[in-house]
């Protein structure tokens, strides 16, 4: 997976390894990011860096900015948001020190670096970086169409927030443990800073999106494989376009559906019921087909993180029985997990 | 129509009436803009501004920037474009002078106004305002899929630039004059300029694309019309993701599907065949359904202009006949265009 950054022409490499960033975080659920890069991208990781208060922790060691830098760190990222996505004012220092250690700063929140006075002068006196992953790269190209050559995988969902990032990582790891030639595609902030680049597809203009994909994943040898990143859910009233300019430019011979059982309705809409994972393996073969019309569901992705391993295992049997393909959470892994990765290679 | 600029919150709203720019344009393709402008906001344009070598005319009366201002003009646009986009050195001096005149300046093209010092700065000496209409509103939310009183048609298409615009003004002034209730929504440059206001869609960020589509067509009384310009084609590989967006966020009552008959392959691909009627329609109410589960078909609109008049009167028969559905070319107008306003109507 590592050598997806050599591969995206045009895409921004970001510099690595990291030190983590936690600020002064006491909420888990807002360490999100610091906890997707320690499992999916703990070589790229020399440790934490965390402020008096801060009660969370990746267990990674903690180290201040001078000591990553001597660990070989060439970026401070910041692996905590807050619901406002602002960057608190007594992060500012340590921002600041580790600039003048030696490291670039990484960033998704809503608050750009560049806008905090301090932190921006001491980058520009240093000759540092200030990267905002959320800033789709200027050079996209509108969308041609052109059959690729190499082989892609998309993670579909019937909703937003439901595990496409992490059956993308899994099924990708998973490919390359059985000898293949894999890249994770990241579409979204905190995949592309485990995967140290992509293209955050939300954030690309409309025209643009269906090209943005295609430049995600260019032409490989024709066994190589692009696990992409899915994004959205083809019928959520907020964000389809992201979801069809992904399908349509990524043009997957494959797809795997992501749900959650037990979901009933879309996130942040008003009252939306979530669409049968058969509706949207419908919508997805019938759109897909326009850039592939090889495309074919391998199977489905369940989290079940909220359920007992007895109860899970048995829905998903029966599930897998109904829908005729593989059900797996890749999270509990096993049997129906390596059912799901022969399915997708099959 | 008129009423478009009062309703749309958030939107820009455009100094008219205007005094249409042509600069030195010898080539009548170019000067589409002005052409739509005269055909279909006559009352919003006071007259036109040449310069000296320019060839191609709207029949509007050719006045100075001064002339226009007295007759109550608020606005020099410009209403030709060039392949590259840019604003040539030639016509800076004519803006200035439109400027000083009491003018704002209105353009849509790749170039912005901005840009060119001696406009910038003039503009800011005398207070006036330089409008891009390619640039979207900053204040779009995110798409919460709530059902909007009032009722709502979007054109939509076998693929991009056979009449989706045209058609969309054609039906629009078609329900004024059976005395409805009726606002033509612009989705694109010259639509906006002929409206006054709306958002140009291909420029919105994906994850707002829907959101966009339902600010451009809030609220409205329960007997009341918006008539939605459509962009590209669900299928187009390129620019779907702008046709779902806008295809949700309008959550259309009824669709009209436009096409062009003897074009075989989707302009911009690398020979991607032209869907059929009936699948962009099959798709459009699969999808549409999801925000608005009453969507029908209205009917077709054909762009015949490569045809003789008998040729086209057979060919819209014969396809009426086929498809059970009225089938009419707005520019021809006629019976046909009756039967399909009224089908809209139904």
């Amino acid at each position: 997976m590592n050598a997806l950054t050599d591969r995206l022409v045009g895409t921004p490499v970001l510099p690595q390894p990291y030190v983590l960033f936690l600020g002064d975080v006491t909420f888990a659920g807002f360490a999100k990011t610091a906890f997707g890069l320690r499992d999916w991208a703990p070589d790229k990781c020399v440790g934490e860096i965390r402020l008096a208060g801060a009660t969370v922790t990746t267990g990674l060691e903690a180290v201040t900015a001078a000591e990553a830098r001597a660990r070989g760190a060439r970026a401070l990222l910041i692996g905590v948001a807050n619901p406002g996505g602002v960057i608190p004012a007594i992060w500012r220092a340590s921002l600041v020190e580790a600039l003048e250690a030696g490291l670039d700063l990484i960033a998704g929140m809503h608050m750009r670096l560049s806008d905090i006075p301090e932190v921006a002068a001491a980058a520009q006196r240093l000759g540092r970086q200030l990267i905002d992953v959320r800033v789709p790269p200027t050079n996209i190209p509108i969308a041609n169409g052109r059959k690729r050559s190499g082989k892609r995988l998309l993670t579909v969902g019937t909703d937003c927030a439901l595990g496409k990032k992490y059956t993308a990582l899994a099924l990708a790891d998973a490919f390359g443990a059985r000898g293949l030639d894999v890249d994770f595609r990241a579409t979204g902030q905190t995949g592309i800073m485990i995967a140290g680049g992509g293209v955050p597809m939300d954030a690309v203009i409309s025209d643009f999106e269906a090209g943005a994909a295609e430049m995600l994943s260019p032409d490989a040898a024709a066994s190589h494989w692009d696990v992409i990143e899915g994004q959205g859910a083809i019928t959520h009233p907020a964000y389809a376009a992201v979801s069809l300019g992904l399908l349509h430019g990524s043009q997957p011979d494959i797809f795997v559906v992501c749900h959650e059982p037990g979901r009933t309705e879309m996130i942040g809409t008003a009252g939306y019921q979530l669409t049968s994972i058969e509706e949207i393996v419908e919508l997805t073969t019938l759109l897909g087909r326009r850039t592939n019309p090889a495309i074919r569901c391998a199977g489905f992705s369940f989290n079940t993180s909220a359920m007992s391993a007895a109860e899970a295992a048995e829905l998903m049997a029966s599930e897998s029985r109904r829908l005729g393909l593989p059900v797996a959470d890749p999270v509990r892994g096993g049997p129906a997990f390596d059912a799901l990765v022969d399915s997708c290679l099959a």
